[in-house]
């Protein structure tokens, strides 16, 4: 691998845009770079468990193709995208990380890749997760994923390839899924932006599910205008998934401000400001964030959101309820297909009741409703994405997260769309990150705010050494 | 009783109200030729089972003044209504016919009793219901209502004295409510237009519950427009009850015209119709009554919602899951308080797993898009509203409808609009109802329709002897 292309790997994918449309990059060199990249560095980082080199050069052929002929698709036109390998792709592997799916090959592409493939995006192949979207980093069908940042972390999950890939430069962007912080969590300790859309924003036909009320599809970038450039791509209607949402795509790039003058940030400090649960570096390093909002001419604002404490069980009892039920039949008969953490978890499915699940779903909406009337108040809300910073794969417990609390679930049961950005480091140089979450589909108003603090911390002129 | 008292029991509200707006007949002696009716023919009915005859003259007093004060409310000002017993009445007891209510008193009105004392409305009493909304008519505090058209036969329920003292001429109008059919079905056995509005529409704060997402409130009346103007006194936002919808109120009554021309009824026969399941009388006095639809301008057209036929085991797993949730800790600490139908009902929601409810639900949002495009291309559905005519008593098996599908739990499960109509009899005179369902909040052209055929038809011109 040159410098040059080392070089390209760490281009903006706006960036790498305007030099595709104007003729002086082509597709098939961008490409070219990434598959050398990933050659000299995903030995290390073990972010794809599915290299797709030969279709990724036919279509950066093809998207080169069209650029001479003066067919020019959008800002995604040669763009090097990787999946989280529970898209579906046609005629390659999908497997969700799982034994059960080892050898599933898909017929049709997922429709957001569908949709990737329209725009001109070049799939570089799929990269690895936690088994069925809800295992641990020990127990899976393939290798995990390892932190850029410090290669002997973890990346969290469940999204741990997408995160990785795009923080060790070895894809421009890619998309992830959450379903109680599996797009967010990974980007807060691999130091990249994760975007988790509004409930309904973006299909989730062709992509294996975990549970039907709580999974979200997203992008996975290095940053935000990255982000809203994939979101505005996946976003829309789909006839085939009637979860999908007809409200309207709004242009997510022209919501970019350098400007959050006259905006309200509510924090509800009495749930996601607890110095006995968050890490004391990870707390200061979001404070100074809020801090610089602040500087940066927005309002912060205490709010109260009483339920809270309860989102993360509810969320719990949800997701476990409905994984249970999807994987009932595999699990009765192919137990011993699943790792232990996975089976052991959805196993707790059956164990819930029909009255654990009500009450679940009663806390949802009375959470649901205590966040609207909040949201009267300000316009978003923040608070730390994860409540660590990345373990050691030696430290991990891949049960704690039944234990723990979680920052991002409350977003799942709301539906609300929500953003982790990047916002410092801790004293070891592993990242923390800011969330960021808005009004339902009100996503531009999220990404100028993650944005414009992003553009001032520029905390993305920092690469990880690996 | 005087004649001319069982005459003033036998006008429609409407009619009422004119006659008390123009000081032609005072609330009073209304509400005194109820009282006395309900003395002469309620030990045979059993609607009542909690009077209230001097806080309902008083009410009748103030009404009456106000009047001759020129202070006239609207089209309930001084019209005697009677309360299904869960709706909570301020300082009467309040029991939803169960021993473990038995001495339970309200300190407040639930917000529609409040809603009809403020439209000038006379709480008559409290009317029998089956236990909890959910047993049977053998087994609870109190005696059971019996069908005015024969004693012998039983009512349905849950709104067992809701239908009977409408029926029997007890009160211009009652609320009933409707989990499954509630209102609907005793309305049909009961020859009486029963309304189940669209979920939301009808407040249900201090209304005793039995499964939040599908318990309505609705009105029960002699005549469609009776229906109409309860409905919009009752309907509308409640800072009280976060699921009551903010959606503005039309003026119900403005949509009855007598006019069905252009508008299409979609027919889902495959399931509705089916002979090895539904009475073959019912059948003919359901068809005859689309027949005269059709003379009447409307276009009667096939529709098919695939999965209707798992409507009511959906909606018996989410009601009775939600249900046992309730009343868990009374089932456990005082099971000898609920009677056996009751509580092997109830009980039922501690075998289901957390899967059934999670597949219950998939079902519902299934039924309800399939309902939803069908609603595309009619304006309403029709069915019949019960299987069969009224049972004996001596027939009736308390745990049959466990057994038997439900005509009217589907639109529990999509919130749509129904309405039972009155379309005829049997050989034995028994009373057959014709299901009307509409789109979401489009009560007005449900309404107009039932008008129409009510207004042609003219069923109301007949009364049971009793």
């Amino acid at each position: 691998m040159t410098d040059k292309q080392q070089d390209l790997c760490y281009l903006s994918i706006p960036q790498a845009g305007r030099l595709i449309a104007s003729r002086q990059l082509s597709p098939v060199e961008l490409t070219r770079a990434f598959l050398e990249r990933i050659q000299a560095v995903d030995q290390r980082v073990k972010a794809y468990v599915t290299l797709m080199a030969d279709s990724a050069l036919a279509e950066a052929r093809t998207a080169e193709g069209e650029v001479l002929h003066g067919r020019y698709r959008g800002p995604l036109h040669g763009i090097p995208i990787a999946l989280k390998d529970l898209y579906d792709t046609r005629g390659v592997r999908t497997t969700a990380q799982s034994r059960v799916l080892e050898r599933r090959v898909p017929s049709e592409d997922a429709t957001v890749v569908r949709k990737l493939r329209d725009a001109g995006g070049v799939i570089l192949g799929k990269v690895a997760m936690h088994e069925f979207a809800l295992g641990g980093p020990a127990t899976s069908l393939f290798e995990q994923a390892r932190n850029p940042w410090n290669l002997d972390h973890v990346t969290g999950g469940s999204s741990s390839g997408s995160a990785a890939a795009v923080a060790a430069g070895l894809c421009m962007g890619s998309l992830g899924s959450d379903t109680g912080g599996s797009i967010r969590g990974p980007a807060s300790l691999c130091g990249i932006v994760g975007l988790k859309p509004t409930y309904g924003r973006v299909s989730r036909q062709g992509v294996i599910p975990l549970s039907w009320s709580l999974d979200h599809c997203g992008p996975m970038t290095w940053t935000v205008e990255d982000a809203a450039i994939l979101l505005g791509v996946i976003a829309g209607a789909d006839p085939s998934d009637p979860t999908a949402s007809n409200a309207p795509v709004p242009d997510y790039t022209q919501a970019l401000r350098e400007d959050v003058k006259g905006l309200t940030i509510g924090v509800p400090r009495h749930y996601f400001f607890n110095p006995e649960v968050v890490d004391a570096q990870v707390l200061g390093v979001v404070e100074a964030a809020l801090t610089e909002m602040e500087r940066l001419g927005a309002r912060v604002q205490e709010v109260t959101i009483p339920s809270l404490e309860h989102a993360s069980a509810a969320n719990t009892v949800m997701m476990i309820g409905q994984g249970y039920t999807y994987h009932r039949k595999d699990l009765i008969n192919q137990p011993q297909s699943f790792g232990e953490t996975v089976r052991l978890r959805l196993s707790m499915g059956a164990l819930f009741t029909t009255a654990d699940y009500v009450q679940a779903q009663r806390l949802r909406s009375r959470i649901r409703r205590e966040f609207a009337q909040a949201l009267q108040g300000v316009d978003l809300i923040a608070c730390p994405t994860s409540l660590n910073t990345a373990a050691t794969f030696a430290d991990v417990d891949p049960l704690i997260a039944v234990r723990t609390p979680s920052f991002t679930a409350p977003f799942n049961q709301t539906g609300m769309p929500a953003i982790s950005v990047p916002c410092g480091f801790n004293s070891d140089g592993l990242p923390v990150g800011l969330q960021l979450a808005g009004r339902p589909f009100d996503e531009p108003t999220m990404l100028r705010v993650a944005y414009t603090y992003q553009q001032s911390s520029r905390w993305y002129e920092k690469r990880p050494g690996v």
